[in-house]
């Protein structure tokens, strides 16, 4: 690693490292798989040490700054902006249910080693099972949706544990004995995200590797993983909306034919097409606004430590919600209605512009939207927080 | 032909032939390309005459059975629908610009030979050029959306004509020579309805299969057929969102799970989840309601024949217009909102059904739906009919 | 009544009648209470008799055209159209309820001495009880929205009945002693509809005037009634949608100006003004033929007399409630959405333009709308028809 | 006033004179007309001076403190708020155009003397005249939509001035001679806003009382006034939406009855309930965070003093349109949908709940939201700053 490297600013570097992935994106989301090269990119750029707390040889930054990060690189290749993002959860998992023996060591490793880390921890799978071993567990079954896994170094991964009926949360090295991670993921957006399944046969997990033990109560706290979680997804889907937009703004401007009804030299003179685009902004910026602001909340909250309450972590997942519906709705319209102002010829494949709309429309699945409006409705008509959960 | 042909029901032909579609439609979704095995299907189902009327050897259906025969093979491949219905149009140009000669001799042949019909008409194309040759014209220049050109028997299409600054209307054979149809196109949806290039190249085109001179001015009742097209287009948009709302439905049914929050064993006992779809079906009820309903007025403004008034006809495209609106916000919201009731696990590939919003949202930008509010919101403050163009 | 009276087309007398009421319908909106005056010329007009079959005398006009009316009647005054709406569903109750002699008593009657029917029905206040007594029943307690009370002849009644757990149906003459009609309706909107409470203390009801005895389970002929007065709410609905559509055209066209950036001579030139309008529009339009739709199915499956099976009955309520929820998104939509287009100075209390929201804004209250989506939606998933209630 | 006065937070000033208008509002609202006694109750509440700098003895508070209290006060009562709005929009208006010798008179005499203003400046009617006179102007005609000049002490005011074609801008006495102030406003809402006619007959003005001359154009900061305007809108927008659903909220908590389909013991546990309250608490949020994002904003470029660029107001201009779009449609929706969860009981008289949608409905009408609509999006496809205007 470069010397002056943390002299750089994290934006900058992001911003030069979305420029480079928007090259052949288009190519790649029609390729699918695993984008190896890519991921060496981001390697290489250094911010996959972004969230490392300086004391562990990382940069530090914020949970704001991570979510800017992100959010770039959504906007230019929103698979490989996940595959960054869940990178910085597994750390963010590490930080909040690690031991102080356990940060220092996998967080040091993974600055010095400039590790790549995937998980293989879907809540609802419950296939893969920890049976009790000698100093540890022995872990048999499958995972699904295990983003980032393919070509990842180490894997956060959960396990049902049947005699206390929980589950645990551990890490491991991706090429532990047993471990398969399968190069599967065949969903029509999102398409390198390497969301496959990983399966494990005979797996040995060591006590030490255990972040959450099976039939531990995790702290308010230890439940801040999942607004950081969260709050990934929300700007993921604001960076797709955010690259649709400009994708529409472009074309329309310097493309875009006016309607022959229309009366005007230009389809950006088209009053009902100025309109619209004032209809689909009013849809980009406040999702861009609540997000920065639910941001600066983890921000806020993940500093109080081992003293946030359950009323600062609740209202914190409110504020959150708010934020990922947000980004959700603005993901999902803009990147289809957009096409109502750029028209038939910007269908055409050498552009690639259904593939906003195919990848918020797949990433945006993650938990259900409704959901989230049950959680908000609760909380507006009686105060009741949402319950702690790897979704909410 | 078999003799006892005209004595199955259309409807049970097209469902047949639709369920024969569905078998492979996401595979050739994926490919693209010209499906030439499954037009010969097309073909030998016998509904390529179903417009022509009884006089000239055709099956002598309305429009309104032509509709339900689109909608019905939109469901399975919305792409072929489109094929299928861009012939039936060709025919409806014929019936509504051509001599009672015209009319006799290519609608007979389409009988006798089983023809196939495609275009290269784009009015807002204006790059081939007729010039006047002896007894006729020749004809030079591009064509774009020339939709079911590829692998067509006889081309229906328009050409510039300098001198009198109008357009002329015309039949040829695909196989003149000089025409190059060009198996380029690439849109995101719609993938075999072979709509790409066709270039001409010093073609001779007869007068005798000139449908509409130079500087004529086309009767009410020939501006007839920018309605057939228009309804044939929400037809499309209809079957799509009609086939995109059964699958989720059958999805919902069969395959999903409840969320783990819900309180229900099944994700169809969910209130959310029923709710949505109490919604969905709201969006796609009145679609086809308007649909059929503006099918049978246009039958009978059809069968006004040369009595169309230009009223009659301004309030046939006010209905159509309607029809259409609400079967393009149908088309685009099912098939986009379906996955929120589907989730996650729905975008497999192997399901394919993000095909539903890439082909409708693809086909509903055939022209801009902002003109048709526009039009609808003139004729409803001052009674003012929509201008009659090529898309109104 | 004049002899020539059922020469006249009932549409022609609605619409003289509706003008009539038009001329002080904003004075009345703003003093409420009841319409004495008002009612008396519905009276008069001879259309109270005009669901009645030929056969006790009545013009034996179809739902149809009943709708027709009410709707006609709802563009002016939405609350005598609600009070002339419910006389006709208290006749509908004795043509499915009664037996073949009450129905040839009551209608009979109720053309010759020009009755006026309301009701004290409220299925879900359960607060009148009917007690055993000899030759009938003893009727003491309230009953809230009683439409149509105040100044009515007959009142259609319900009570519960302890021993049976049921409540029973049946009719009184309104001046039967221990009946007291209260003048006390104080909603914000439906102003006129004399829809208070109504007393019953120590009430003789004799068993002659039972329609429905307590414990007797309705046929589902007989609970075509909930479809009767769901389709009045949403010709109400949409009646008030087209006044308040009307409204707003008429002072676009006349009073407006065009806004000072628009660049065009007038309002209705404004190419946003139009959009908009076209917008409304497309609310507007599928209300109404779905209305209209549902209406003709309301005929044909009434006319199927005891022969209707709780399939036919469950496939008319299914249509029903798509029609109402249009009707309900209209009428709400557009009597709020209108001053869009009709600006700051539409809002004088001189125009009454108000009026359309709060009389639709109460009206769509009379259940919920999102139990209509609850139940299309599991239309929708498993073919489940609605439960037959007095709202489904 | 008591000297302890500006100890006092204003934010617990305003929350208490929020809760004494809150007691009468319903019935001053179907009252309307002039509210003397509740404007001394602002007067004395020392809030008039809330905005007015320290230097002339005011409070300082910043605008995001003014905006915070109409907010407050809005709801309770958005008519009262609209009046105490509106002076302090003309205190900004002297802060704006004002000489340092007109503002150090001006409002060291609204602070010493108590006094309240009000307008009569409608800049798109032109009927009042300035005609040149010795020392000053002579003024004639009509001024409309006049908010709070009833009851005012001092009116800012403008007339057009046909020799130089433009408008002056000035201040005078209400009870200067030949001024009447028609207490004439008859709208459906925000009734007591004393918004009715002024009339000018010949009124003397002197120049020393003119904030802008005749033919002088206005610096970029002086055309922040407009900017002050469209945000005080979007806040009396927003307090009125927070006013709607809170009395929903608290309707559906402790009234509202669970739907007898609905299998839950109260309202508040109805999915479909909660959902919906879901959705109208994602219209508000964003609203909220914007407009207090754009207070502070606008805070910051008024405290560049005349350092001001056009691009900075521009944007500024821009912040403070996406505010108030939100606030507009979170308050025309929220205060139209709370009834689909408050249900038919709720629209009793009693209650008052009509009047959100009244008073929002009408204050949205200000200037139309589809030019803001354009506005942003000319922005957001060219970076087209807003013109300049009164309005924008």
């Amino acid at each position: 690693m470069d010397e002056d490297f943390f002299t750089e600013d994290p934006i900058a570097v992001a911003s030069a490292l979305a420029a480079r992935l928007a090259e052949n994106a288009v190519e790649r989301d029609r390729a699918g798989g695993h984008a190896a090269a890519e991921r060496e990119w981001i390697r290489e750029s250094g911010l996959l040490t972004l969230s490392i707390p300086a004391e562990f040889g990382g940069q530090g930054g914020s949970w704001s700054k991570v979510y800017q990060v992100i959010r770039i690189l959504a906007r230019a290749d929103s698979a490989l902006a996940h595959v960054f993002g869940f990178h910085h959860l597994q750390l963010a998992g590490i930080l909040l249910y690690g031991s102080p023996q356990q940060q220092r060591r996998l967080l040091t490793e993974t600055v010095e080693q400039r590790l790549f880390w995937g998980n293989a921890l879907n809540p609802l799978d419950k296939r893969t099972m920890a049976a009790d071993a000698r100093n540890g567990f022995e872990l048999n079954g499958l995972k699904s949706f295990a983003s980032g896994s393919v070509g990842s170094d180490w894997l956060t991964l959960s396990a049902w544990h049947a005699s206390t009926q929980s589950a645990l949360i551990a890490v491991l090295p991706t090429r532990q004995e047993g471990i398969r991670v399968q190069a599967d993921w065949d969903a029509f957006g999102q398409r390198q995200t390497d969301s496959g399944n990983v399966s494990f046969n005979g797996v040995r997990l060591p006590s030490e590797l255990v972040l959450q033990a099976p039939g531990q109560a995790p702290t308010p706290r230890a439940t801040l993983r999942s607004q950081v979680a969260q709050l990934i997804m929300a700007n993921l889907y604001l960076g797709i909306g955010e690259g649709a937009f400009e994708a529409a703004r472009a074309y329309t401007n310097d493309e875009a034919r006016p309607w022959f009804q229309s009366g005007v030299p230009a389809a950006s003179d088209d009053p009902l097409v100025q309109h619209r685009y004032g209809q689909l902004w009013t849809l980009l910026r406040p999702a861009q606004v609540l997000a920065d602001f639910a941001a600066q909340e983890l921000d806020r909250v993940f500093a109080q430590g081992e003293h946030v309450s359950a009323r600062t972590r609740g209202e914190l997942a409110v504020t959150v919600a708010e934020a990922k519906v947000l980004a959700h709705k603005a993901g999902v319209e803009i990147s289809s209605q957009l096409f109502e102002l750029t028209g038939a010829r910007s269908t055409s494949a050498k552009y690639g512009f259904d593939r906003y709309w195919r990848n918020v429309r797949v990433h945006t699945l993650h938990d259900p939207i409704d959901y989230k409006y049950r959680d908000l409705g609760r909380y507006a008509l009686q105060g009741t927080l949402p319950e702690p959960t790897a979704y909410s």
